[in-house]
């Protein structure tokens, strides 16, 4: 891609001012008091796309909040990339712990960025990962460069589990059609070492509800010659790793994908250290599986963690209770092959089965969604790859991520074409949390990135 | 006693009747909107003592609500008996599942008393079983019977945990010096079965924290990776039973008193039907530690029970967290010989000693007490099974109750002595429930049995 920086130099405020303004709109999905900037940033992207080059946008209407949708068709005998992001944000509060108004983006220096952080909610999630693929288009057009054909498809429910995304995919599969998906929504390691995510968890979560006597019951006068759901509850659960912190549900291990050693080697490439990481969290030991790295525990192997537990008197003081029921939240984190409907059924075989006399147990599945993995000797990884060597002069390593993102495997499922996450934020943007914000480095260095991955892609399709 | 019978016979309706008029009165102790009831119920008592014969009686306030005292000392030389008691009842909710006014005291025919049983909150527990005294005393003195000295000491804090008794008595303890404390706050096996109450068990009370990472975590980037402390608290509470539902802690069981086979076989003959008892908990089986029946579980032997748990996402629906911090509320029944703080120490210790590397943990005590037991070869004990004989003409079954009466314990260390647990109530009188009543039938068997224990503990304690 020819100037590529100097455009990049030559618009530089704008491509800023752009994204603030756009981040100046309180998008928060979850809230419907927000309904009208939901909206008012859906029209904003809209137009970003036509003024950046795109032939037919639209903003598709869904029963919750719209998909805009955007293309540009080049040459149909040309491959095509579908681009995905999202114009909604996450609530902002704790308000109070925010140094400046989450809806008034400031721009400030601070020791990992020097040049700059755009501090704004959704300034990285997604907002400003999502314009920086709006901005490489332009780019590419203004300069006649674009290689390939491109489609955007930008939603307003991401962080409210995208519940309109899953019919509009299945509704809308020519339109979508494609070679390849592209997603800037997860992070790189650091500033200066790219990464691909290459591998996300998939999730099983269920809720379960352990029932004892048919009512509460004074502890005096029953303690000990009854069953007590929450000592029993407490138990159940305690079963469920032995150990060496191997799940004990049978079967729950049979499809999990086992990494090559060369595969965990490349891994552990990555930077990491331990000592910091239990700094970061006031612990003094990690904990986990045994025979597993702490990276490796928290991205390719699947995991059972309670998510919530009550049950009983949780007020103020004592209340001396034997509670009729008692209640877990229980998600498991899976890997690739592990299909999250079966892991879920044989969770709830296997908490039936070890349900002791005295209770009853009920099982209630929540939601779930499978793992995902895409193979680094594919043609998309391949150029994600090579893009990144150009601009960071670094082979990026690849980078499996103990999150999930169901998403991506509706994707494979409905359109049968992979996802290349090529994330540019990193751990220290505060994502979800107060202050969040995107360096100004990484905003640009993924406008530079991004168009690469075109040239490359559509050169080794060609091949 | 002579003509006790006839006596009641001929004072019955008033008996009834002023007992409802106390009743009418709602001392609510736990409910400040209720003080001035509180206070007139206080009143009410006094009165009611110094027309039954006393001659002392004076309101004694406290830093909360008064205690009633009243004496009657006919010789120095005979014995003196404590009756203790209180004027203060539960809370009446919920309101809609009661069939009549909890204050509108109401006598109505059921299947166990054809003969009639007051409804009203209070009826059983405990002003119509401390009217009973008031009563029992009004005939002694009346008909010149009274055969030895009384002190009565009726307070106003019972359900609400008896704050200023401890001062109270521990201030006077010359005013109350007495041979043997006597007290209807229980209840008996059947009505046709009288029963006395001679072991109470002991508490203690504890709240838990376990500390893992210093924030929430999200469970996809953390799960498997650190002590989720969740997890880690059900694993730790788990470990409390072994497979025989011993309790684990070391030194638990040191000074725990194992009863002799004579004393469990005089226990096992209370009537008991495991089937209804299932039946009425809507239980398929019982559970509790190996080589005890059901009602040894919950009455001589020492249990662990969580009484709440609480940590992480506990809403609606799903959210993938790991919490930072998990709580239990934990109690122990303690069984006579062991000492409350010695066992919560021991939980401490042993609490500390099994939190795995990776979280922190904080026992906070909240309270406890002693259990008791009253020999079944005491004079006291013997005066009350002999009264019981005569006006049921059965012998009482000695019974150990699971529950703990920690003033119970209280007056045995600062009055030196022992007490005697003569209840009138039944387990169907619904105390602290709606619907609370208490049998005509129990309240004037209870006048009658009374002036008998009287009669007798002064003839053995002069033997």
């Amino acid at each position: 891609m020819e100037n590529i920086k100097s455009y990049i130099n030559a618009n530089k405020d704008r491509f800023l001012n752009e994204l603030i303004a756009l981040l100046k709109i309180p998008s928060i999905s979850a809230d419907s008091a927000y309904k009208n900037d939901v909206l008012k940033s859906a029209e904003f992207v809209r137009d970003s796309l036509k003024e950046a080059g795109c032939d037919n946008v639209e903003i598709c209407e869904t029963e919750g909040y719209p998909i805009v949708y955007g293309d540009k068709t080049i040459d149909p005998n040309l491959p095509t990339i579908l681009v995905y992001g999202h114009y909604d944000v996450q609530p902002a509060d704790p308000l109070e712990l925010w140094d400046s108004s989450p809806f008034e983006p400031v721009i400030k220096n601070t020791d990992l960025h020097p040049e700059g952080a755009i501090f704004a909610r959704g300034a990285c999630d997604d907002k400003g990962q999502m314009y920086m693929h709006v901005k490489a288009l332009e780019f590419m057009t203004s300069t006649n460069q674009l290689p390939c054909n491109v489609k955007f498809m930008i939603e307003g429910e991401e962080e409210v589990g995208s519940s309109s995304l899953s019919t509009f995919v299945k509704e809308n599969q020519e339109k979508l059609a494609n070679d390849v998906i592209l997603i800037s929504d997860t992070g790189m390691i650091a500033k200066d070492i790219p990464s691909i995510t290459t591998g996300l968890r998939g999730l099983s979560y269920v809720e379960v509800e352990v029932t004892g006597p048919n009512r509460d019951l004074h502890s005096g006068l029953y303690g000990g010659a009854v069953a007590n759901p929450i000592n029993v509850l407490t138990k159940m659960i305690a079963t469920f790793h032995d150990e060496n912190n191997h799940i004990t549900i049978p079967g729950f291990y049979d499809k999990v994908e086992e990494l090559s050693r060369q595969e965990r080697d490349d891994m552990a490439k990555a930077p990491f250290s331990l000592t910091n990481y239990k700094a970061a969290l006031d612990i003094d030991a990690v904990y986990g599986e045994e025979g597993y790295t702490t990276n490796e525990r928290n991205s390719i192997r699947p995991t059972l963690d309670v998510n919530g537990i009550w049950g009983g008197y949780t007020g103020e003081g004592a209340k001396t209770v034997i509670a009729s029921k008692a209640f877990a939240k229980i998600s498991m984190r899976l890997v690739p092959n592990q299909d999250w409907n079966e892991i879920t059924n044989l969770f709830k075989v296997h908490f039936e089965n070890i349900a002791p006399k005295g209770v009853t147990v009920k099982i209630t599945p929540h939601h779930g969604g499978q793992g995902y993995v895409t193979p680094t000797n594919s043609i998309g990884y391949k150029a994600a790859s090579k893009a990144y060597e150009t601009t960071f002069g670094k082979t990026p390593i690849p980078q499996r991520s103990g999150g999930s993102i169901p998403i991506v495997s509706l994707f494979e499922k409905e359109l049968k074409s992979k996802t290349i996450l090529m994330g540019f934020g990193l751990d220290s943007d505060a994502i979800h949390s107060p202050n969040e914000h995107f360096g100004i480095f990484n905003y640009l260095k993924g406008i530079e990135t991004i168009p690469l991955f075109y040239k490359y892609f559509t050169e080794l399709k060609a091949k």
